[in-house]
């Protein structure tokens, strides 16, 4: 099948873009850092002084031993993570709304050799433990069956909801008892936090949690990803398929230091607080529109056609959201949002509202 | 088995380092091109201004219309391209000293679904026409055999050596008369470009390549390396290949300013030009232990177990080469190699041979 | 996780044997032939003289050119069929009931590299036309999703209904409209066609089918499946696939032999027909507690746990079916059912009903 | 790349052929012993009485407790073994002139999932301490590398030649020091131990072996091969593989009653040692233009282009070895090869060398 020639670059104004947040460029403080590094020699894939640094600084940052590993995509990073933990004929339970179901062409099946998703329903994107408890009977210990082998879940998730600690915990439990490992899409793991108040410690292994996808980029990298295992044990054999992958990048100390700087002075949270403000903002504008609660950085409005083609015509640019006609929009804040967007489609949900 | 906790961190100064060109810093023009793009929104996954103008630039730098996909390592530039053209029972034709054979953990294998290298032999690290003609004969098309699809080449190769556009012709044609593609592995292509003073075109698509993996990280670049192809037919499936690996990078504008930089007024050139002549200085120092023509920016050289333990004596870093035993060590020389290190180098290389 | 030793074998008798089709013995007619070529040497691999009548055969049977591929198992046959034609991002299309779903391990995953099966819901295991339409449009053509590029439907279903003609036709016509190419697993097709009443050509490719997995093993062969391609085209890169997953078998003449024995004199029909009518008057006894109608050789009655347990203490075997706590078990006839078995399940099924 | 449609059958008698074993019948025996199980149910995929007894009786056979797999193929015997202890990123040293090398359209590295076979030289066809010790030195503990798990030899060999005990324990030592597993494809194995008069058990586990194909195809079985696993450690996940290639039969009973009657009485041995006495007599008639010992059912013989077409003039099938122009054939003698082939054969060659 034929792919067609890239459409034609699209030169129109992209203010009022809430599209999405990897639309946003890096944060000053990240590029400050590169150019900071950016002098003299350094060792290779990773053996350079700043990449040195990561294990002892996330450590820091989970309160104990962890092993990180940068990677450029939130795809490499969820997927390899998973390629770890999971065997070929294994499967993953995962919520339907997934990015690794919906955003990642198979990625998941690829990096583990073939592996299966196994979709779950729950609203606003969560997972639920009677979910997790059917998929596993459903794929009892047969060799007629994938044997399910690990739980994804995300954080915060597709629909900008976020689990807390407990939630997490309830699912852990579950996954665990049936020998399942814990993983974590933390593309918006900065929000999530920020959202809950709570340390980053409580909402991943001390809720039950294995690995982590330490996402950055959405949140003000260029690009730079981590993966966080919480256990060195469940390491295996990471390093030799992230190489295999590709993702072994050679001049590791620029990616590092986008990693060291995210973290410095609470940057992350910063930057993920103001977005997750101005959401709120958009949330409480949006009242009787709103569909999922909005507990990061992310708007679902159930605003119709004509709502949303309004909303277009004053130059808004969002994605239309769930089934075909459902009538749902998508709104992302990014970490550098201009307020005034945000005041200016405030109005607007309002307006829509009082319109109908 | 068990991975290794990483080393420790190896905190000695790193003067007078030959080990690789890719501990070398990112140049000050593509630093610059980076903030220049790093403000306002841009389209994600390649959909912003600057990528959309890479089609254009290098279909100029090619003098014919080029597809142009960027991705973050040479590895995957390398295995993506073959793995477009190449199917799961097919082979790869390439020398046995390829990167793709050596260095990148069977990622060839993994991208293509497990298609083999078939290795060639050939000195300097050039494939000959013979030893093409004669992999092709020994796997013959049968169902019981792997199916001969593609020829790899490296330029500059493994070696420091460079083929010449009628070298490549020669190889090109062999191999497309019994219906392979060909693929170059151009991690050095500015180096073999400044090094041969031809165009781009008329070493590569003129003499027959179908797909360029063309580097920019080893020779100035932060993190980027570009898949050219020449035929747009050959792009086939390559992008959806490219998302379901995690190299499709959301925020690419700032690979695509790299690569844009990398060819504005010649830099690419210009610095592969300057590494070219400091290793061709260290060539001509090397005198009788020279071991291979010095045709871009490495040089290799058969001192001696002792001589090789002289050198690191005095502060110089750089790889043993060849079997074990051999004696052989490979010197390269990064576009910002300071003059001093060389002159150093050339000095205690002169010295070495008057000592034995 | 490590495998269980194999469990003691079972060595109870299987009188009033209900469990499956594959534990039937093979037809004598199976096995004479087989002995009937069991003289002197025969080309390996296919290239004998019964091998190379299949085509030819299977032509007649199919009322045009076919190209007939035999492997050993059904999964084999299915999973090769689909390799060939989706690519490792395609997805498949299937209902959630599919054999290839729930008894395979994941081998389409594995023999296609990677795709993804898109699971459907629908009345007696059939495909609905709506579900094929939203699966289409939930994975629209673009580089972040899974591509959708084959229909899988089985036939009979695994719950023992048919596809009329026309149903497939319906099926296939909107697949086809969307690029997508059509599978059927025909592990009981024989049983579908005696029951149909029509021409295999009808139900096959004059309804859309572009290949098909011919079963014969459950149907009285001892281990003989074949693979026919009803457009030369589409065999594409088969016999590659099959050689390299280990499915080209060396002495292939003993089962050629098996599926010209299998066609010979409609063997194949009388012994489908035969299950097919034992399961419809199982079906009659059932009466209120069936619960798919039985249009091929399998019943599938609502008994309750204590309903089956009633059953089991009798000595009838068979499976519990549908989710934990329905009360649903499955009923398999197979070609040499004996004809007491039925009547005392008859009997035991009606008493079911009378004392509730 | 297009298939060809198969060429038109070979009609052609086939007296005198020396092409291949596995052109063979089955042996009488084996039929028997086919047609014995054939009545009444037996529970599938393995769990009916035959295959449950064929764990005690390799046990029995190999002196201690095994594992065994039966599968239709000795692709899929070599494979699935390999697969279970080769990690994707892992690779598998043997012999250039493998069958899993040059025979089997890429299988080791489809159900590896891409690990890579490193090639070694050796004279007849047999590994060298050396090679090992140097593919092991060039593929060193490195995230960059392929890393080396397994050793595969075939006993007996493709050139015909047989390892002692002590060659295999030799190369086992080396192997495992350094953590590889040993493999034996023992396609010909009964030819083996019937040339070596010694045990099983001495040739396999007790020289270093972990797990071994063990073929009875070739040597009079119509389609049987099995994989022994000698340490249960190591069976690990091999039966998800099977299931999961498609080689996991359903009506397993016709497979396991194949491998009973091929042991009982030492029918193995007996076929296996008239075949071998044959080639040996042919090895004596070859004279000055043999190639390598004759230590099984093999035969290579130097005789030139001229010297092939003079056999086939007379009738003799058989394939042309080695490299193109080298003169080599091979000869291969099948459990029931008439004398009278051999006779007019071993006159043939005779001739040849009289008159040149």
């Amino acid at each position: 099948m034929p792919i067609r020639r890239r459409l034609e670059y699209d030169s129109r104004p992209m203010a009022r873009y809430f599209k999405s947040d990897n639309t946003a460029p890096a944060a000053p403080e990240i590029l400050e850092a590169i150019a900071a590094v950016n002098h003299g020699y350094a060792r290779g894939y990773g053996d350079d002084e700043w990449s040195a640094r990561l294990d002892e600084r996330f450590s820091v940052l989970f309160e104990r031993p962890v092993r990180v590993f940068p990677v450029a995509t939130g795809t490499a990073a969820n997927t390899l993570a998973l390629a770890t933990l999971v065997p070929p004929y294994g499967a993953i339970l995962t919520h339907e709304e997934g990015h690794i179901v919906r955003d990642e062409c198979g990625a998941p099946e690829f990096m583990t050799g073939g592996a299966r998703l196994i979709l779950m329903s729950g609203t606003g994107a969560k997972v639920t433990p009677y979910a997790i408890e059917n998929a596993i009977v459903a794929n009892p210990s047969s060799v007629h069956t994938v044997q399910p082998r690990a739980l994804s879940i995300t954080q915060a998730t597709e629909l900008g909801t976020v689990y807390t600690p407990g939630e997490v915990q309830h699912l852990s439990a579950i996954a665990q008892a049936r020998g399942l490992i814990v993983h974590m899409d933390g593309a918006r793991f900065a929000n999530a936090v920020a959202s809950l108040g709570c340390s980053p410690a409580e909402i991943t292994w001390r809720a039950g949690v294995d690995v982590l996808s330490f996402g950055a980029t959405k949140n003000g990298a260029l690009t730079a990803e981590a993966v966080v295992f919480f256990d060195s044990e469940k390491v295996a054999d990471f390093e030799f398929r992230r190489k295999r992958a590709g993702h072994l990048l050679s001049k590791m100390r620029f990616v590092s230091a986008q990693l060291l700087a995210y973290l410095e002075n609470d940057l992350w949270l910063r930057l993920a607080s103001r977005a997750n403000s101005l959401a709120k903002r958009l949330g409480n504008a949006a009242g009787s529109v709103l569909i999922h609660p909005v507990e990061a950085n992310e708007v679902f409005v159930r605003i119709g056609d004509r709502g949303a083609a309004r909303l277009r015509e004053q130059g808004f640019e969002f994605y239309d959201w769930g089934a075909v006609g459902s009538g749902e929009v998508r709104l992302v804040v990014s970490w550098d949002q201009p307020e005034e967007d945000v005041a200016v489609l405030c109005a607007a949900l309002a307006d829509l509202q009082r319109k109908g």
